[in-house]
């Protein structure tokens, strides 16, 4: 079977097997307190071109979303996101478990659009009866998006000013970051991504990593007994220095960003390559999501040859699908896929 | 530095690392729905003894103990707990986020006494103003306990009656649980863990993997929708695979058991060396952790070369310090670390 | 200054004024175990023709649905309602502090239609990814609904019947419920919403009461514990007598329906009133709820004699506002505002 | 049956009941923002000596105790609290409801002794792991306590400056505020209270209201969106009126006062009735509880004639029991129940 159904179905970048197997008989402090940990943080740090920036290591996506958002917002405040946000459809209602509700508005091929934020924004509180809704407290947008878009620097700077003109935090979900940074056509650099958030995090478990996201506050102001808040979400891993090997690696030599060109480059090979047949376009993704529409019958064929994702029904013959790179995806499976496509 | 301050210091027992080296470039499904999961799942339910058993893999303990408890629990339920259990003091409040008290009963020696849980719930019933507050919901004890002890067969047997009587589930958590079963004069196997209690879970990270900690809940219906409910708590591993290779290994050949009763042989070696020596106790304990009271001069000369946990005040110039031996623990370590005592 | 602005604008019902008055010095039981509270008790059930009901009295709208809602669904569930729902849209996120999501589907003329809910419910389960998101546990819906539409028997028998196929327990609120049941053409009876609910609620706010909502549950199954759910919810008042006092007077000679009545002719006076001077309907309500389409210039001028809710921005020049009418509001009232119009 | 069980028993007091007579039928807006509510704020503002003062209105007691306390803390944040206190035992978990742990320390005679909370802070921080437990976010004490006891102005100064000196915002339950002040020996005025605290409230369901609780904040930042807060945990009363009717009227003339001191009069008659007649105190109340120690056959003789709380088991042949007085109690109720005694 050839499996490009998602971008987190192989192990970890061979560096990071390597060093796991050369410091694995060590003995370091737990939970983050390791120079693993330390290195990786002030790497971090460093390609963020922000020295003020507080960097903490969770597990997964899901729990980076729900912890960050529950670390901002106050009681009765609720995050406002584009209805085809990972957080309001994805996570079982994590963001909810947390007492807080998706305030959602309508996305443009899977973004959210500035002017739509600031119309939404300015509706809240022309309501006279404002004060018995749920209140924005924060915004939530992801790169790359669910269905494979990617912001411009000018739709994110877009954003970012109406956020800070209504002084709410801007969070970016970063889950496929390598790959929107690395995209076709993109024009926005990490220093970028952290000069116009508030606080956003790398993502390593879609990236290279066996698991791990990497969270990049701002500052130590919005990042106030964050360690603490992970602790009671179950976000806190024992041995930390798990997650630090993985990013210390990955932000070595510019391996992150020289793994996550390789997953766009067979992206951009099996989206010509389907080009080329004909096929229909689900999005237009430059990066590493594609989708296409098939016949229903064309789908139950290829199935018994590619792992994919069923992502959406079209009508009643034709289903839209996902086929994702990575890291880890060879230029024999895409022209294996293509082969029976 | 020598280290004993925990048993989540080193990485992972060498044929879990093999297995993940073996295993890291192939391509599979996600979420637990792979073969090494299904295979892990196979073992822990035949080494249960019990077919009906359903297992969950996840990632850490206070993640664990949250999303057991969340699961069970009704709103205005709260947990009952020995007031020195890990889910009261150590897991900054994670039950609590949950929406959950937990509601503490006096120790003897960090374990729950039946009788003690008896009368604790008759009494809950006999004040007239019982529906005022919170209500006991379900029972949690470890295995082995914060300080070391271990329950006997005998103990947990009468915890479980007292438990069955008033139709509360009884969780145990075994984020130690191969140290307790290997520990000295222990009379319990893990077939009686999993008949005397409804949910518990049989601890990884302190035994040999990297992470993972392995929920068996007594039958289907009281782990409904516990995959959502994981999911909704952040505790969803994207990579399953890596929880599944690592209980798979650890099932396989008894190699659990084996390396935690070589923990118990190197705590006892260090137990005697320190009763050679003349130490007085803060606990007698049987399994893999040890406390012995310092003079405060003493212990920060020992600081100079042995990592330990301080883990109490004692009196103005005496604390107790908790060493901790694991599966990583050597013969030559404790040798070392007795040499400075 | 004429006031049609809601339905709670004024104090009780004279009725209910004369017994507080009658019995205020009268010494009770605290916490509903008064006898005018066990007596309302007994006449709603009565009214309800099911004797197996258990009955809970709280205190207002927002508060009952939050403590209903959270005393059914389990971790991860969340309740399906239209996407106009209150408590979708104007409950300040009180369904998420619970730790649920409200679940939405689109609306028809402001009310559920049966073969939505039902596409919708297929669609989740067709999901292949469907436990990574928030499971249907309970649907929601309101009688009358926040745009004065009312459902017929026909309609709130079919969503019943979807609920009880997918095994979904079934909640109306009834904040309006006498207006709902004594509106022009109005086919159902209290007995019918009793036999086709899971849980509903009879609205004493909006009807004639100080405050006061009373819930009415099938059966004791469905309530259990529930009396301490509303203490942790801050639900239960202290003086609960005060409640008890104001539904037994509610549901003695028929008060509550009689009164109900004469808001619901009031309501048809003024739209007949309006219907004859030609202005919009923006919905045409058969309940004590009316909204018409006005100029801005013209609403600015009526909102110098007359208290009403600004609706919704219609286009630039017109908004939609509403005009609602209560067991309070007199002839007089409605022949004033009709005169400015 | 001559009732002195609790302090809530009656209905409100006459001049409430003849101004909610007398404005039955006007018609004002909902939610607080009438004329009454605002006269009631500043009223409350004026007597607070604080014009900087924030007021809200809730309904109950564990409602005001849950919101307050939810509006402060922040997520892994706990309130400490004595262990007696209202919030750890009798409220069926309404603070663990908003994602919150009651941190307890030790009473000494029903109060919180400031030197033990600064023992308790200090030991917080010196543990190293103290970013794994609960961290203490806000201070909580009661006046009068749940056992009648009453701080003095030195006690309460003492715990302000604790508080300070930790920036936690210390938070004072005045459900029995009225008695407090007027107790025996009391040396505390309202605008001590308002000084030393950053949020306290003054009862009213137990002093003379039918129900409603004045929330007190120091200043407009304590009280961001603490509206909308109320409105998310249920706590808004549509009819908000009779909550501002009744604050309007208790903090008029000095009623509020006066009606506390009539109930300290009473109680301190019964106080020395029974005294006089030999009885043991359970404690001593300088305020409108008052706790005695019976034979429970004497318990049960006097149970025939009068309604009273049953405390405390002391021992197996005795109990302590509760008489509370209140604002409605009559010089000829506490004649009567000595006559029992």
């Amino acid at each position: 079977m050839l499996r490009l159904a998602c971008d987190y179905q192989e192990g970890c970048h061979p560096k990071i097997l390597e060093r796991l197997v050369a410091t694995n008989m060590e003995s370091t402090a737990g939970y983050g307190m390791d120079p693993y940990c330390e290195s990786a943080r002030e790497k971090i740090k460093a390609a963020c071109g922000n020295p003020d920036a507080v960097v903490h290591l969770l597990v997964g996506g899901t729990q980076t979303n729900a912890t960050v958002i529950r670390s901002i917002l106050r009681p009765c405040e609720g995050v406002v996101s584009v209805n085809t946000g990972h957080i309001n459809g994805h996570e079982a209602g994590a963001i909810e478990l947390g007492g807080h509700k998706v305030l959602t508005i309508p996305h443009v091929d899977g973004k959210m659009v500035a002017a739509d934020l600031r119309r939404y924004l300015e509706n809240v509180y022309k309501d006279a009866a404002w004060q018995h809704g749920v209140i924005p407290g924060m915004v939530y947008v992801s790169q790359a998006t669910e269905t494979g878009s990617v912001y411009t620097l000018a739709e994110l700077s877009a954003i970012s000013e109406v956020c800070r003109e209504y002084q709410l935090p801007l969070f970016l979900d970063g889950a496929r970051l390598g790959y929107a940074l690395m995209s076709e056509g993109s024009d926005m650099t990490l220093e970028d991504i952290a000069r116009l958030t508030d606080v956003f995090y790398i993502g390593g478990t879609k990236v290279g990593a066996l698991l791990g996201e990497a969270v990049v506050f701002r500052n130590a102001g919005l990042a106030k007994h964050f360690f603490t808040i992970m602790k009671q979400g179950g976000a806190v891993l024992a041995k930390g220095r798990l997650l630090g090997l993985q990013f210390d690696t990955l932000f070595t030599d510019n391996l992150y960003m020289e793994i996550s060109r390789h997953a766009i480059d067979m992206a951009m090979k099996l989206k010509n390559g389907l080009k080329a047949k004909g096929y229909t376009f689900f999005t237009d993704s430059p990066s590493n999501q594609q989708f296409i529409v098939l016949e229903n019958e064309k789908m139950a064929e290829l199935a018994k040859h590619v792992a994919f994702t069923q992502w959406a029904l079209v009508d009643e013959n034709h289903t839209a699908i996902r086929l994702c790179t990575s890291w880890a995806t060879s230029e024999e499976t895409i022209d294996a896929v293509l082969s029976y496509l």
